[in-house]
């Protein structure tokens, strides 16, 4: 069991390291875009939410929607849904050099899962969605 | 299995704004500490050996263990083994602000460890190897 919680904080090493040499390659000025990535999985979201999935400060938050808009990945938009609302839209995942950045780890992990049986892939799959959940839940209680 | 890619970037992206938000807590200056995590991991290394497995420019490192070693995070000690060569030692991990910082995320982690089977937390453990595997294969590649 220490050996899971090992390996789960060495994966999040190396995906922090991973996401830095995307960054870096892509020559996006701001690092810390990194840290919404998740704005991707999560569709467009108010900045008040992304805050509070984040556990980053509604400060920070601009700030960093800021940074995004000026090179093209994100963009502040009226929620169509309620005109009252500004949502934050995610623009960069379309992007081609976006796309290539990731292919290669994405092929390697799809190689990987290649070596499991179906019903092993759903344990795993049913694992990892309960790990995300967890640290879900820590970063909203920061 | 695209499902699997999004779990695995999903919970690299939460794993990210996890250790940013323990950084943000201790207080310590240099938000890319984070970047070095594994060097707990992996124990002492040298900077050429720290620089390959992170993909970070010997330059970088170089920076960051100043950083480090300023804030009593790690020094830099020649190895017993061999007094020519400096090695890191991290020093961080034993600390305990370091430690309760960790201790709710491994507590829930090992929470949801319990609801595994000893098989089931051996195919989780073993695939979890191998991503970690995986991933260090795309950062020796940048």
């Amino acid at each position: 069991m220490d050996q899971l919680t090992t390996l789960l904080r060495g994966f999040g090493s190396r995906s922090i390291l991973h996401q830095q040499a995307i960054v870096q390659s892509l020559g996006i000025p701001a690092n810390d875009y990194i840290s919404i990535d998740l704005l991707n999985e999560l569709g467009p979201l108010t900045a008040g939410e992304l805050a509070n999935k984040t556990g980053l400060s509604t400060g920070t938050i601009t700030a960093l929607i800021d940074r995004l808009e000026k090179i093209g990945y994100a963009r502040r938009e009226k929620d169509p849904n309620d005109r009252r609302r500004v949502i934050i839209v995610p623009t960069y995942d379309d992007r081609e050099e976006i796309k290539q950045a990731y292919q290669p780890l994405d092929k390697a992990m799809k190689e990987l899962a290649q070596e499991y049986s179906e019903k092993e892939l759903e344990l795993i799959n049913q694992f990892l969605a309960k790990a995300v959940s967890v640290l879900d839940d820590q970063l909203q209680t920061k």
